[in-house]
């Protein structure tokens, strides 16, 4: 199988140090595309013992790999104080982010996987996308609705809406929105996943879903509509659940996937059930990305104490979904469950 | 220590046979006001190995507790069906309300568990509370402004907002409310739970507490004024906390309840943690009133398939807290943690 390539990030955050940790903890074969020196200090100042083999061809990583961590290079500017994020460094995050999803469409990268930026320092200087996702988007290509999931070793969950307020995720709610995310989910959990037939939980928006009406109507004039759009096109969907009992242990047996109608009702009992071992997935990209369930976090960048659990979790799942694409290393998955 | 007295609630329901299972389970010495010969009926159906001792008087319970269930009469008029709410039976499950009450305020009861009602049941019948809480606080003449608070062994909550659709939750949040809802939380953790400071986390409404304002404005103009004023007065608050990662485990060793903003925001977190242990207890009550975190499960009652474990987690903390008023008893825990 061909490496991964995983971006830099914001260098001023922590995943460099990230980075490092994941080539120790034996991840499956990557390569960073990053500044070598400044890994080196890294691994030097944190005393990781990660030996920095600078390549020139992505080819090279696999036979570099068990024995050093593979960079292609990206120089950066100005030197890094982590924690400090600087807008001359901007255009190297963005050509690090670019040449990897270059490597993946032309299959030489297995699958990208980003280390966290901060958008802030981006827009500053004249990045023009709202984040990764969209970017990601526009340099494929892609056509459709991309989809965040969420994914742990025991959840899936897939917010409808996502970077609002509350109250402007319950207004902006809408069948469709529900419906083309469904779409997504269940396209992905085939194409990508290898399910045959995936099963979609949809959550209710309300207390008790509603309680038929008594606590809200969107489970009735939303929600409900959506499911009823989806099991026409022969999608296997539930719900509308009441939220708070859906992602017990009994309940998420019965399930792939939980259809979120915002933000915390998904990333709730993701985090709270495990906070480590998150991992966010782009579906509906030509590509395979994944990328760690954490951002930049300036506050304790450079210190060596972040945790690579969610970036080694990342890295994984990408050479999972990898290896499912390519009948060659894995074979395809059984029909049925 | 004086019995517990525990409620009859709908008799259609799963109250009956949890009693019953309480019993064998070795719950802290308890009596049900409840109609004798249906329970002996459901015992016998449900081969269940209870036998059932008429009491005259609530004192007489602890005598007879150890070989047998107690039971005060209260007479049903009309026989039970199994998940079939009779409006009939209606005055006998309210006078079974009302008789614990009277025993708890009187100081012979130590305090009340209520088995779930079905408030539709109820109401045809022409009661006029909203739900157990109301009905508590008009028959104790109960001042200043009762919390439902979830307590399970991993997790206490409290929702400020509780039974209205999402959106009429944001609308009706108000500082007054976080903050009265706080004072109650604060007042029972100390008098009723022995925490000499008890740490209130105060979480956020929007995904990320806001973001800065980038994601929902409510942290800045609503809660963040009422940590202030708690603040002030000497209680110990923070927040406003971003509501997906307030609930992991490293994050629940910092405070000892979670005041949050909506149901589901409180719900979600408990139940996916302890779906079974759950327990819902009234903070603001001059009794001590616990009850399990679920309803009559009209559909599943009389199989014998109703798992007890949220009644008996119930009766102890009922036990705990009379305990604990009662230094007799248990002594006072000891000042600061």
């Amino acid at each position: 199988m061909n490496p991964i390539a995983l971006t830099m990030g914001d260098p001023a955050g922590i995943g460099g140090e990230l980075s490092l940790r994941a080539w120790l903890a034996k991840a499956p074969c990557f390569a960073v595309l990053d500044d070598p020196e400044r890994l080196r200090e890294l691994a030097r100042a944190l005393r990781l013992d990660v030996p920095i083999v600078e390549i020139a061809e992505l080819a090279s990583a696999s036979t570099a790999f068990p024995k050093a961590l593979p960079v292609l290079p990206i120089r950066l500017p100005v030197p890094v104080q982590p924690g400090r994020p600087d807008p001359a460094n901007a255009p190297a995050i963005i050509a690090s982010i670019e040449r990897a999803t270059r490597f993946a469409q032309a299959g030489e990268a297995s699958g990208v996987v980003t280390n966290p930026i901060s958008k802030a320092a981006l827009y500053r200087a004249g990045f023009a996308y709202p984040g990764h996702t969209e970017f990601l988007a526009a340099l494929t290509g892609a056509t459709g609705r991309q989809v965040m999931m969420l994914a742990s070793p025991v959840l899936r969950v897939v917010p409808v809406t996502v970077h609002a307020s509350l109250l402007a995720s319950i207004q902006m709610l809408s069948t469709e929105m529900i419906v083309a995310v469904s779409r997504t989910a269940d396209a992905a959990m085939r194409d990508e996943f290898g399910l045959a037939r995936p099963r979609l939980a949809i959550a209710g928006l309300n207390p008790h879903a509603g309680e038929q009406g008594a606590l809200g109507d969107e489970e009735t004039t939303i929600i409900s509509p959506a499911i009823a759009v989806l099991r026409a096109e022969g999608i296997d969907v539930s719900g509308p659940w009441p939220p708070d009992t859906m992602f017990t242990e009994a309940a998420r047996a019965r399930y792939d996937v939980a259809i979120c109608m915002y933000h915390d009702q998904a990333l709730i009992p993701l985090k709270t059930l495990d906070m480590r071992h998150g991992v966010n997935v782009t579906l509906g990209l030509p590509i395979i990305r994944t990328s760690p369930d954490h951002g930049t976090a300036f506050d304790i960048a450079g210190q060596g104490i972040a945790d690579p659990a969610s970036l080694l979790a990342a890295l994984r799942l990408a050479a999972d979904l990898a290896a499912r694409r390519n009948p060659a290393v894995s074979p395809a998955p059984p029909p049925g469950r």
